[in-house]
């Protein structure tokens, strides 16, 4: 089923998608969502939060949820999202062909802006959802563009103002699981089970100089954020040890021309580890450096923390008890943020992996083998077979 | 006459303003020349290569010309470019207005992306005049969204086929007089001339790695191409010694994602010093390091030279003769790139620099007092009267 969505947000410049929260291509997959869902006898709403549901049957409290998210990174992958959507679909068709009918209330969710790839906070529509974050504070997230949440949502036909913790979500998801594929090189079996995700979060650096003039500009009189902006990056790679994560990916001098000395730079670190302390050591570590860097070239710092997120340990008894149903498929921690480790710390929470031979993920060569995402759709079919009957 | 142009281009989202080649606000300063040349009399025509002229009386060879630029840094001041046209337009007001007429062919020019804050390459408009970049490369240049010279020249009505080495317009320059805002701290009374340009360029470092998840991939398997490029930022600030000035303003991570770790970096380097030896020596220094950062990450290393120009000695005899018709005002050095540089290899060339009090250029911040620019005016008028008479 990814074939159909195949030249949807395709990046012509940056290679792979670029599928943002109700961004053009973003809005297109939801349509195309929908359409499959009725397709399948499925009955679509939109939550207050911009989440899709596809209910097979009667909606309904305690219910079995399966999803994940349409969105992508910039020039991201195939796969990082729909994979399990389609499989969703996918294990709908299996279960239908053999005529079976969960015997609980049972939906296909599509969460918004997953990626936080155009609004900067990942897992945006979880998150909402939950209360994890504040409406205040997600409708002004702005994209790179100066457009906020709340204007985005308003164009794409959303309301921003019933934007919030949906209580009545909360009470309709009994369990979820959420199909992905994996994103390391952890898995050497076609389909694993989640055992944890590290802590992890984003945090924006931004160092103030003097902009000037590249040529007229004597060195001496220089205060160019450029200098502890990579002084940062450096400081981000030696700071991960030890199974910890630090990376910059993003870093935007401002104005950014080839003639001028930046007058600002922002620069966003996301850092990751296996439990809290470790993760927030590591993040002063990253700081100490970053305002020891800005202080010798006479730049001012502000940091701020744009998301974060404690480890989260999937339920454990859930956990098995899928493993179990496949056969005893092995389970794995992971790098990756997901809205179910966002779902995790309110309902019983579960993630199938399916293989990833390169370990690549959040860039155009992302890739499953065809017979792997078979398998994966027949382990999902398989685990709402089994928790849902 | 600055106030005249003060909401023209301005750039809300970097501060200053953002005037580049052939974009809406540089086209609306255009037509806005021509409004003023028109009024006073001038005849306005645009050469081959989209510099304008504008003529008081006939045409003719061996002119007398006076000019600058319109366009800006992204993100740029005010007087860096303008500060020249307003002055000629105010000198021939004062000229005009004493009975003044020129003995020999006189004229304004205002020439294209000077800054190369569009197409990569500074002084655009007088390269292709002189013949020192060619018609195929530079129409090949592309802005940051993938438009080239070629389609933006068309776009505004220019002819891209036209585009070249203009033997008649070089034939016309006899003398070309640049009056521009001093951008260092360099001039302590309010009018100077310039003495020499430092040699300079622009290099292009294209570091490719492999992009991948910020979160789910090991530190050990990385291969980010933003180590190596922040290690260029460093090199380029260590190499700048004894004058020398190597500066990063512009660096882009592709994709881009706070959550990913960059496939590809570009990284623009200016590099200036006093001569072609010391700069090539120090671009080399800095290549070196780069190129063993690039290998100590796995990652690729792509250097392209995309201009350089070696040190400009404005004509002597020029500069004494008009220093002296001004009373002998001082001669200085200057680290920034003109048009004026670009046309010193072919025809005598002089400049006026204007007093900068804090020296900050390339910026909004960049700032000359009134008094000091009318006196600026008043010593430009004194110049076309001196030469033209």
């Amino acid at each position: 089923m990814l074939d159909q969505i195949a030249d949807v947000g395709k990046d012509a410049k940056r290679g792979g998608y670029s599928r943002h929260g109700y961004n053009k291509p973003e809005l297109e997959l939801r349509h195309w969502f929908v359409e499959q869902a009725v397709r399948r006898g499925l009955n679509v709403e939109t939550d207050q939060n911009g989440n899709l549901w596809a209910w097979w049957g009667e909606r309904g409290d305690n219910a079995l949820i399966t999803g994940s998210h349409l969105d992508s990174v910039p020039g991201g992958g195939a796969f990082d999202g729909p994979l399990g959507v389609t499989s969703a679909l996918e294990a709908v068709d299996l279960l239908q062909a053999k005529g079976f009918k969960p015997a609980r209330p049972f939906a296909i969710t599509v969460f918004a802006e997953e990626e936080g790839g155009r609004f900067g906070v990942a897992c945006l529509g979880s998150r909402l959802l939950t209360g994890a974050i504040s409406p205040e504070k997600a409708l002004a997230l702005k994209d790179p563009d100066g457009v906020t949440l709340a204007e985005a949502m308003k164009a794409a036909g959303y309301d921003p103002d019933l934007v919030g913790r949906d209580e009545r979500a909360l009470k309709r998801i009994g369990q979820f699981v959420e199909l992905h594929v994996e994103q390391g090189r952890g898995l050497t079996v076609p389909v694993g089970v989640a055992s944890s995700i590290l802590a992890h979060g984003r945090w924006r650096f931004t160092f103030s100089g003097e902009g000037n003039h590249a040529g007229a500009t004597l060195i001496e009189d220089r205060r160019d954020p450029m200098l502890p902006a990579s002084q940062l990056v450096l400081a981000a790679r030696k700071a991960a040890r030890g199974g910890g994560r630090a990376t910059v990916g993003r870093l935007v001098p401002n104005p950014g021309g080839t003639n001028v000395i930046a007058s600002t730079v922002d620069v966003w670190l996301d850092a990751r580890d296996s439990d809290d302390a470790r993760t927030r050591a590591m993040v002063a570590e990253i700081s100490e450096a970053a305002h020891q860097a800005a202080k010798e070239e006479g730049c001012e710092l502000r940091i701020t923390e744009e998301s974060y997120g404690d480890t989260v340990h999937f339920d454990s008894a859930l956990r098995d008890d899928i493993a179990g149903a496949l056969g005893g498929v092995p389970a794995l921690p992971t790098g990756a943020g997901h809205d179910a480790g966002i779902l995790a710390a309110h309902v019983p929470t579960a993630m199938l992996f399916v293989r990833n031979p390169t370990g690549v993920s959040h860039a155009p060569e992302e890739f499953a083998e065809q017979a792997d995402v078979d398998e994966g759709v027949k382990a999902l079919a398989a685990t709402i077979e089994h928790l849902g009957s």
